[in-house]
């Protein structure tokens, strides 16, 4: 049933699907031969080298190098994990050279790809720096919140954000479909003691896990909300997500907005030993980075898997005001392929 | 190890952990008390009615209904399944009343939230319209094609939209990350032959494959990709999805962004039948919708569950101009939600 054509085997409607002729293939790049008009019962007539005569008479000439990559497993993206070990190399890059796009712009994206975030310093800390950092290799995910929103102590406020509270690490909005995939948050004022922010790699502390606890977190989606006057946003999902090639690729953990867990009896007691393992592992020393953002500083986080969090401080003691908003990675990863072509 | 509260059975953890207190839940629904800070040994003490007592000393008071209504399976996200016989019954609102929010408003939402797509005729042919309609409940998801883009015939493509070639049923940006949830297409003008737009349930139409067909299009996620000068988008995910349910929850399909497959030898025959069964059984008359938007007329689709499409047109033979915009279903869902309060 299988073809062979130079060193590897194929399948008749694959090599059809994939013709690169421009009846086929718009220049473009895209598709114009429709797969689903394809007969099933397509065969292979005769193949030459690497051109191959099918049975609707159609005659496709390959480029051997690209068939042959095609036998080869597909580069996966790198993702590189890690623990506070990595306190020794955060991932900074300076404002002003970022800024000027081309190499530390990729770099400093490369971090967010690889790594899940990174810290820009040096910046100004004019109110609306955060959308335009965002602007930089992307768009802005405009939400409830705003485009930008700002996050300091108010009167009556409606998210534990705007109090001087500590955060245990979160990712931002699991009530949300879909999630944003990155949250940036800048620095305009620090003068408060406290409120150091941290980090930590879901996917390596997920990795901590047993399998039986993955399990359980990843099997059993659950609720997030968040309502106020003018918003009532609910979601359900799993704390972890495992990608079919059987690694976690999402992490949804926000004990403020989860909702009362609705599980079977046998099972309520082993996931919360299970969340509870992976809530705590969240805040262990062994994971755990925490940097204390200057005025004009910015970090960016992919929001799907590092979780974020700060230290309480004392809102009388001083002032601390962020703004942050969001974005999402598809630009990310878009604009760093083209800085890298 | 679970203790009786009212008619019903609880988990201390469970019952410590949605504590309504002032000290456990902040005014703004948001829980205070970090549910990794309850000890894994906590048991309950006593209980008197609907207030428990626990071991650290805590005691919660419950609100009896609140508590029982827990234990009774939560509600589903209301969801209507359709096929062609829908098209006696279009979910069709007038533009005139559905900008005035309100009853008109939550009626055309609720079209989108169960049937995934709905119409909207009568408005007016000024170009960013359906932005201004995707601002009525929510919010534009920018790309790199703007936050609006227009769709007729331009010369030199980077993309087969914008040609009068048919296009048949597909999801928009399956390269994209995540996927825009929501699109919405508006007729600026509409004198060309031809052009039709249809849309098809893809969840519908996913329910009537092989159980043996879905697993394959859910287990093995292909590659999507769009590049153009200043872009360089690409996503891996499955056709299908499929929840923790067993439902299907999202689609992912486009014959023209679709790249290569990369799958074992054993599978690959199999894959392409199920592939094929799916793509056809979307242009099935059983299943797809067909209509002429009028300059003014505009729709919306839910774009992880409808697959819209257009038959060909002549370019030659009159003008047929569209503007669309993304946008995302969880501010849809949040208005909707709000208007129904």
């Amino acid at each position: 049933m299988l073809v062979t054509v130079g060193d590897n085997r194929f399948h008749p409607l694959w090599l059809r699907d994939n013709c690169p002729c421009r009846e086929c293939r718009h220049e473009s790049g895209q598709r114009l031969l429709d797969t689903r008009s394809i007969p099933d019962d397509l065969t292979v007539v005769s193949v030459e080298g690497a051109t191959v005569t099918f049975s609707d008479g159609h005659a496709s000439t390959f480029d051997p190098d690209w068939l042959d990559a095609q036998s080869h497993p597909a580069e996966r993206r790198r993702r590189r994990l890690w623990g506070a070990e990595l306190t020794d190399e955060l991932p900074v890059g300076r404002y002003d050279e970022v800024v000027d796009g081309g190499e530390a712009l990729a770099t400093w994206l490369a971090y967010v790809d690889e790594l899940g975030f990174a810290i820009l310093v040096g910046g100004p800390t004019e109110p609306g720096t955060v959308t335009r950092v965002a602007e930089l290799f992307g768009y802005v995910r405009e939400t409830n919140y705003g485009r930008l929103f700002d996050v300091r102590t108010v009167v009556s406020p409606t998210n534990l954000a705007y109090t001087g509270l500590g955060l245990g690490a979160h990712t931002d909005n699991p009530y949300r479909e879909p999630t944003p995939t990155l949250q940036l948050l800048h620095c305009l004022a620090s003068s408060a003691e406290g409120g150091e922010n941290t980090v930590v790699d879901g996917f390596r502390v997920a990795g901590a896990l047993t399998a039986v606890e993955r399990e359980l977190l990843a099997g059993h989606p659950i609720r997030f909300r968040y309502a106020d006057a003018a918003t009532e946003l609910e979601a359900e999902t799993p704390v972890l997500s495992v990608g079919a090639d059987g690694e976690v690729c999402t992490v949804h953990y926000n004990t403020r907005s989860a909702q009362p867990f609705r599980l079977p009896e046998s099972v309520i007691g082993p996931y919360y030993a299970a969340y509870q393992r992976f809530g705590r592992l969240l805040e262990s020393p062994e994971y755990k980075l925490s940097f204390k953002l200057e005025p004009g500083d910015l970090f960016a986080v992919d929001n799907l898997r590092v979780l974020h969090g700060r230290a309480a401080y004392a809102p009388s003691g001083g002032e601390r005001h962020l703004q942050g908003c969001y974005a999402d990675r598809d630009a990310l990863r878009s604009t760093l392929a083209v800085l890298s072509r």
